[in-house]
């Protein structure tokens, strides 16, 4: 039957299309339904074209510094238009790539809204343009709206930008991620609510080009995920940049001018009020498990994610669910490794539920920040006896040669075990380090395993390796 | 006595300076001597001053695409002596941190040539200015030249440019290394001898900054120790950035004129002649193995280098050799290691000797290029039947955002067991994308683990995850 399938995904982000590709690789017919963007938030609004604005942003940083490489120019500026057409086309093409992908491998694109009307059916309806969300152009070759079958449904909804009450988006003065990412001209000034990754981001972005940055934050530590020592670094070199951080303060009202907004903020000590041309709302993210027709079919539910049991299976045979609407960590790469796991549990191959205590997370700020494993305080919440290892890239000649002499790699292992329990790292390039202590924490490797690795030279990354030794009270170059 | 010692190091290069610190650490009273810099060639004349240089380039070569960007500046230019200045400054405040930390650590330092006249005694006589290197002052606090002892005697005296009969550098319009880094102003054109590590690493250095390069290489492939899918990658890059490159062919005869060379190729079906007005000589290193007395003691020395266990130690007991002088790979973070294990055999720490085919090889050329284990030529004539993963930059949503969409990540498993038996890398930042490779190879990994491995989005270091996955036929992204 053309409308039967193996397999059907809703949601074609990257937990989505590399389940159907998975899928699709292991012999499965599969269609994925997507409403909007394939690649999801990610590649569109997300991951990806953040990155490109980021570069942008690293390169235009560099040539103000060209004098401290021997460099000369007159007259550096940017094109903010320039700078984002830039960012759109690298998403574009991008998500161009990902219909490829599938055509490639056979994965039929259903366009539209996705019902899961009953175990084995999904019912799709023409696309309801989002509230505030550019939209991409309909890929070619895609399926119209209609009923279509599949033994196994897999939710890859993914996830939208939390609005706090009162203080909602508006696309105008106060923005998500969505405004955030197109800004049709560089604002004066910014207010920035929330100091996770996307925040921070947009922060750091908004402050290399020039503009007057606020970051408030509810908790009293900025990227409130990562190792106290990491963030109290990473809040020094931010303030260093010029950036204005509120921590332990809340956001308590919003006044909208013509052209700018006035926030009150309260520290707990008491209040005050700031001005800026913008607002970005970087309060989170809540997973997309509405108009699904999950909680007819009695799909468990719990604090707005589906639950799983860590290999895509709910409690309702034949529905599955992988990436931010089965919870967190709300980000890309796992829920493509949860994608797979679940297609590969599917064919009965034995997947593995992934460990999610060795999935990285990095912020791709200046100076970036990545991390896997424990911090200091949770391993220490989890009554392990810790050995901390320390090494600041001002001990590295790489960093000193690249003229990024600050950072920091933190290790964290078990005294009695030796067991790498946690990295992390700020400074130069970490977003790209962090792997090989991904690497060395999926093989349960301890410090002597560590040691005996032989680091090139000159590269950032021998400080990974001093931090180890230094764990172990044999560090050489510091 | 004072003059007496556990370990003396003679060299106090990256070899020699690590192995006198953990010698510290171990406690062990330690001395190194030293003719001419602390942090030896790597430090003043090698790995880091050419990252600082590259570095600049590197800078220069973002500005000239600043539009790409959205980024704009106009007289985009260099001051080649700002250029030499920020890189004889960066290695100038690393050997001075190397002085700090032999200090920190209280080994001592000895200023002047060493001469072992019979084991457990060295005779230091006042340092002779070397032809052709420019001198570092001597640090203050350095003893004097005269008759020392100790137990143990490290040789980690390192290595030289290799100079050809009749080619010989004279260090105006042939340059070794030495001159090479500190150009007084940079020549129109550059005839470079030798595509190895230091050769390719100049001849890019000088193509970015608009110098006319040709590369001579005897071989048939440049960069003759890589993957030969990597060089030809590279190749075919550098020859796009407009460098010429003349490979199996040898440089037969050169004349000088009054501001140039003219040298004559024989590529073995005939000869040209190229005139360029600066050469750099970059034939490979020799060991520094004369006047220390080692034929006199009867140390074992075979094809120019010293032999020893693998542990450090030479055929004559309380005499060892560590780094370049000990043998290939010539390479600063094998010196290390070295020095390190021999320094704890000695206190009888039952270190193990190094696995030399799990060191990694960099080039910090524009594609830079990495590398560890066996070449796919390698591990067939070793008799394996191999599984070669591939997977392109181009495939890399990072890749495309940074603007470096060109690279390829290549990986070569024994098809029998699963093990990883070597990777290559070529493109953006795989100097610092190497060692997960590397953790991965000291730890025995078969491809199945590294599939389990979360590698975070979006990284360059994806790319490492899918070229295992393409091995295996699971890759995603292409």
């Amino acid at each position: 039957m053309a409308n039967q399938y193996d397999i059907i995904v809703i949601g074609g982000g990257p937990g989505g299309y590399v389940a159907a590709i998975r899928s699709a690789q292991l012999g499965f017919k599969t269609a994925v339904v997507e409403r909007e963007h394939l690649g999801g938030i990610c590649l569109n609004w997300g991951c990806i074209p953040t990155k490109a604005l980021l570069r942008s942003a690293e390169i235009y940083h560099y040539m103000e510094h060209a004098k401290d490489y021997g460099l000369s120019a007159q007259g550096i500026g940017f094109d903010a238009a320039a700078i984002v057409q830039r960012s759109r086309g690298v998403s574009g093409r991008l998500n161009g790539g990902v219909g490829m992908l599938l055509k490639k491998n056979k994965v039929d694109v259903i366009w539209g809204e996705a019902n899961i009307t009953k175990p084995g059916e999904v019912v799709v309806s023409a696309p309801k343009k989002p509230a505030m969300q550019p939209q991409n152009p309909v890929p070619k070759g895609v399926l119209e709206p209609g009923t279509y079958a599949a033994k196994h449904i897999i939710v890859a909804t993914g996830a939208r930008p939390r609005a706090l009450p009162g203080i909602e988006p508006d696309g105008k003065l106060i923005w998500t991620y969505f405004e955030a990412m197109v800004p049709p001209t560089m604002p004066k000034s910014l207010l920035v609510m929330g100091s996770g990754a996307i925040g921070i981001e947009f922060a750091s972005f908004y402050r290399t080009m020039g503009v007057e940055v606020t970051v408030v934050e509810v908790m009293p530590q900025i990227l409130p995920v990562e190792d106290a020592e990491i963030a109290a670094l990473a809040r020094k070199r931010f303030e260093k940049q010029g950036m204005k951080i509120l921590s332990g303060a809340k956001v308590t009202k919003v006044e909208k001018g013509a052209n700018s907004i006035t926030a009150t903020i309260d520290d707990g000590k008491g209040t005050q009020t700031i001005t800026a041309e913008r607002m970005i709302s970087a309060v989170g993210v809540v997973g997309n498990i509405e108009n699904l027709g999950l909680e007819r079919l009695g799909v468990k539910i719990e604090r707005g994610v589906v639950m799983t049991d860590g290999l895509g299976r709910t409690n309702v045979p034949g529905i599955y669910a992988i990436g931010d609407v089965a919870g967190p960590p709300m980000l890309a790469h796992k829920a493509e490794h949860e994608g797979v796991i679940c297609v590969e549990t599917i064919k009965g191959l034995h997947a593995h539920a992934m460990d999610k205590a060795k999935i990285p997370g990095c912020t791709y700020c200046n100076p970036q920040i990545a991390s896997v494993g424990l911090t200091e305080a949770k391993a220490k919440e989890q009554g392990f006896d810790v050995r901390v290892g320390r090494f600041p890239f001002i001990g590295n000649g790489k960093a000193i040669a690249l003229g990024e002499p600050e950072g920091l790699v933190k290790t964290i292992f078990d005294k009695k075990t030796g067991q790498l329990l946690g990295a992390h790292m700020i400074g130069a390039e970490v977003t790209e380090l962090i792997q090989g202590y991904v690497i060395a924490m999926n093989l349960e490797t301890t410090e002597e395993e560590l040691i005996h690795a032989v680091f090139p030279h000159p590269t950032l990354s021998e400080t990974m390796h001093e931090s180890v030794m230094d764990a172990y009270g044999r560090v050489i170059h510091i």
